[in-house]
């Protein structure tokens, strides 16, 4: 295979400190079967192909980090009833919430969860995403659970994209298991692990730790599980309260806590010393309206890589777009625009653990980037909802 | 010319009261020379053209009432300067704001502010919009403000779009007129306005009522020349504060005040007495993340109108998409599903004067509407950023 050079571009490398984040430079890219394999200004000519980026901003392809991308049905009903006044509680009554997208799943099979699933996926693409994670975690069954991570992976063959399957079993309590939330892990989300894990369908295992859901007890033996799988672990934790997920997390040396608007210093000081990405996820505090932000001053003060994604999901942030996101990030929670860069490309890969694979326009890594009709880093985080998408490289191939 | 008949959509009409807003139901409508001629179930077949619309949703098309979609440059360095930590004095003291605005916009040709705008104009109609108002306001000279609207009025020969034009030559005070407010009204603002009314270049009158613009005494001389010369006017009103904007907007007879977020309650009842309908702006509200919401409740009680619309602007709300301002105003300021699709339908056209015209699916109207690939209006609004439109439909032509 011919090597080709991308000429022609200002490029954000995100390969480096994200406080000396830089202003785009006149470099040259090389990729060679799918790799970065030089970067540089006047790289040597060896015959290789050329591509005219014609003066476009170039950065690595946006990773969404942190999605619920397969999922049935949809919950604007409950978004109506929540604005015509009914409480969280009501909507629970009427079989809202969690539960409603439980039930579609259950209806579904793998094919009707692709076919649903596409146009989300697509919407992300045409953002120039190249990476998204998606999770299971509307099943509440083993084999619905199983359903959604075979239709993740059934996507990855339909488009030209990269997809890391998280199970998320322990999301919610289903209805048969009232009460009983240890059955539910050990037969549900433990045993259903197994098989997930044992058909390739795993790449990392996640839980939902807060009131409504599990408690950090309830999710130890999972974890304790997933470790001994050598899966690696996230957490969903702080949302909604101080739950106690992130150091437990922490403690488990997980790739990623997420969502985190509770947290603490310690929290973050935790998370420092783990290694651990802050996930943040604007989409689902602008949809709740949420007051209290994630306390990004203390995870700048310890040192914490900060991602953002959007949580796509039905009900709590009905978000598939990676630039509205960063938007967010910056708007709502005050990340500047070096932060909000690295947020969705070298520390989004990091959450997933790919941080030698994607996320940077770095020699050794996948030729994945995007090139912008923007002349700016900030051009591409300050407007509200507009994609100047030119181009999507995946692989080294535009897509 | 054959009539057309546009069958198999599920149709919200808009024509009604916002209350009984309704679900879609199963109409047909029936259009010649770009007209609606009739909606009804069961429509006598006289030999039109007949159009699948596929069981999808139609609405009116959605009218995007206040925007300053035509401008020079961007300030998205500002709004990086800002996420770093600088105020607003310390940007303005850089040469930013309206100001940068300004400079740019002056620097320009006719040609080269519709080029400039005519990628915003695109995603604007991309989400089915067939009616803009566009405002001048960042030239600040007669001769520039001058052009702002000769582009605007161009724009709509080079696309299918209806655009109105508003002249918001009392925006800001330019350097040269500092501490002469009342010469500037008069220099220019009411000098320019009567050239460019000469040249038939303005629909409406706006002005910026707030302590960093302008005073109610100073714009007085303004509207009344307005009304001199039979042209409705508008105001940007208690934006950031309560300025009084707004009741002197309703003593003039005003189309719509805007804004509003420290309206009271008697500027509420004042708007209703006056027939003028209240324009809120989401998209400054969440960039310059507001707490103090327009006071939704004293405007349902009073029976105001409410309209939405992007502000589209490149300061402080950089946001043309009209779906996204739809769900701002559901999750920031409560609206509900009905009021949102009356904000950019019905009562847009009547912040705009149109309300005979456009905003409705009535015959008699002009046969503007759009097809979605939704079932519920619901549906449009929950989603954060995302656009299901399958057609547009301006006077009655697919565009
Ligand atoms: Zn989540
Ligand atoms: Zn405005």
């Amino acid at each position: 295979m011919t090597a080709t050079l991308w000429i022609n571009a200002r490029v954000v490398t995100c390969d480096g400190d994200v406080e000396r984040a830089p202003l785009p430079a006149a470099l040259e890219v090389e990729t060679e079967n799918g790799r970065i394999t030089a970067v540089g200004a006047g790289l040597p000519r060896r015959g290789q192909q050329e591509v005219d980026c014609g003066g476009r901003l170039m950065t690595p392809a946006p990773i969404d980090c942190h999605t619920h991308l397969v999922f049935g049905g949809d919950r604007a009903n409950e978004f109506e009833m929540r604005l015509d006044g009914a409480t969280y509680e009501e909507i629970s009554r009427a079989g809202g919430g969690i539960r409603a997208s439980m039930h579609a799943v259950r209806e579904m099979g793998v094919e009707e969860l692709v076919q649903a699933s596409l146009p989300r996926l697509d919407h992300v693409l045409a953002e120039g995403v190249s990476t998204i994670e998606i999770k299971s975690g509307y099943g509440l069954s083993v084999p619905a659970e199983l359903n959604m991570l075979r239709a993740a992976r059934r996507l990855a063959e339909l488009r030209p994209v990269r997809i890391r399957t998280t199970w998320l079993a322990a999301h919610s309590l289903p209805p048969e298991y009232a009460g009983r939330a240890p059955d539910y892990i050990s037969e549900v989300a433990i045993a259903g692990l197994n098989a997930a894990h044992a058909e390739g369908l795993v790449d990392a295992v996640d839980g939902f730790c807060e009131g409504i859901a599990f408690s950090t007890r309830e999710l130890e033996p999972l974890y304790l599980r997933a470790r001994e799988l050598d899966l690696p672990v996230k957490i969903h934790s702080e949302q909604l309260s101080h739950a106690g997920g992130t150091a437990f997390a922490a403690r488990h040396g997980a790739l990623s806590a997420d969502h985190l608007e509770h947290a603490t210093g310690a929290d973050a000081r935790a998370l420092a010393a783990a290694g651990t990405v802050a996930v943040l996820l604007p989409g689902a505090f602008y949809m709740l309206r949420e007051t209290v932000c994630p306390p990004v001053s203390a995870f700048r003060a310890a040192g914490v890589p900060m991602a953002l994604a959007t949580d796509c999901n039905p009900g709590t942030s009905p978000l598939s777009s990676i630039l509205l996101t960063m938007n967010m990030g910056a708007v709502l929670f005050g990340l500047t625009v070096p932060e909000c860069l690295a947020a969705v490309t070298s520390h989004a890969a990091h959450a997933l653990g790919l941080q030698d694979e994607i996320g940077r326009i770095a020699p050794g890594l996948s030729a994945d980037f995007a090139l912008w009709d923007v002349e700016t880093p900030a051009q591409l985080v300050a407007r509200i909802g507009f994609n100047p998408l030119h181009a999507r490289i995946f692989h080294g191939e535009m897509v």
